[in-house]
């Protein structure tokens, strides 16, 4: 049960920006900007990134709705998102992509440790100072993200309800990041 | 030196905003609509979770610069800020504000630990909604402004320039949070 008095019937960071419309318009407009406009990252990467990040961090909710979203993105028969959340090593991804993930996983367990070795490896296999730079606030932002939506104990769809996690992956590939009313 | 080609002689998160001005609007948005705009809790209160956050963080960058802002709005002779982010259960701060901290630490080390008695003990010290709301978004959003400053290794004044440190403070305090140009 939720902390606060937050609607029924919605979920995780939705209902927390119903509750809180002033705090959740630039939370909404973070994400829209670093998950969905024009960027040399594909959505479907971003939205991989902060899934994984997430997936660190053990928050389900924010989990399972972005890796929903990045297997919209990625049309994701080949279970692409499972593997990279497994094992990204060893996932079938670009090396420039697990250059950015290794970078993404610095942030969200100790920022300080992003060496001057991980930007010439991700640089040398194509990252831009932009897709660096957003590596870096995606997973810093969804360490907020995620300590939002679990330290007030938001509710979340159950992880067997494949058909909900399916069309907020689709909302969100689709309509994208718009404050519920 | 930065991992990416910050402008020179700025500091922390406003050479990332002047950087890269499409994210640096919703930061600075919610930087400002959760530290200065009305609330049940005053400014300086906010302004000292933050650097809280920030200290557990060990982000030097936002500790200071947010106990800065929090001694001008303390007008802070008797170190009350010093205090608390050296030992806040002993600090010279209201039951309220020790058990919102408490919040604010479980959130920031790990949020799913927030507990229902956590938000009971709060609430017996006078904290509303609102309250335990915006603590724990407070403390959210700093774990993720302390990582993007960090994961991008800005740079920051040193610590003996305390003329620099106070002015920032009191910038933040007086103008508040807007992006640089």
């Amino acid at each position: 049960m939720p902390h606060i008095p937050l609607p029924d019937n919605v979920y995780g960071i939705r209902s927390l920006a119903a509750w809180r419309p002033e705090t959740g318009k630039p939370l909404y407009e973070l994400a829209e900007v670093l998950l969905r406009s024009p960027s040399g990252l594909p959505s479907g990467e971003r939205e991989l990134i902060a899934a994984f990040v997430s997936h660190r961090n053990e928050c389900f909710y924010c989990k399972s709705s972005h890796a929903a979203a990045a297997r919209y993105h990625f049309k994701d028969e080949k279970q692409t998102v499972d593997l990279v959340l497994d094992d990204y090593m060893h996932a079938p991804i670009s090396d420039k992509l697990k250059a950015l993930l290794t970078i993404a996983h610095r942030v969200q367990a100790d920022a300080r440790t992003v060496s001057p070795d991980d930007v010439t490896r991700a640089r040398e296999q194509g990252a831009t100072d932009r897709d660096i730079h957003d590596t870096v606030l995606i997973a810093a932002a969804f360490c907020m993200y995620n300590r939002y939506v679990d330290g007030l104990a938001t509710v979340a769809p159950s992880a067997e309800d494949t058909k909900t996690w399916e069309q907020m992956g689709a909302r969100m590939g689709s309509v994208g990041y718009v404050v519920p009313k």
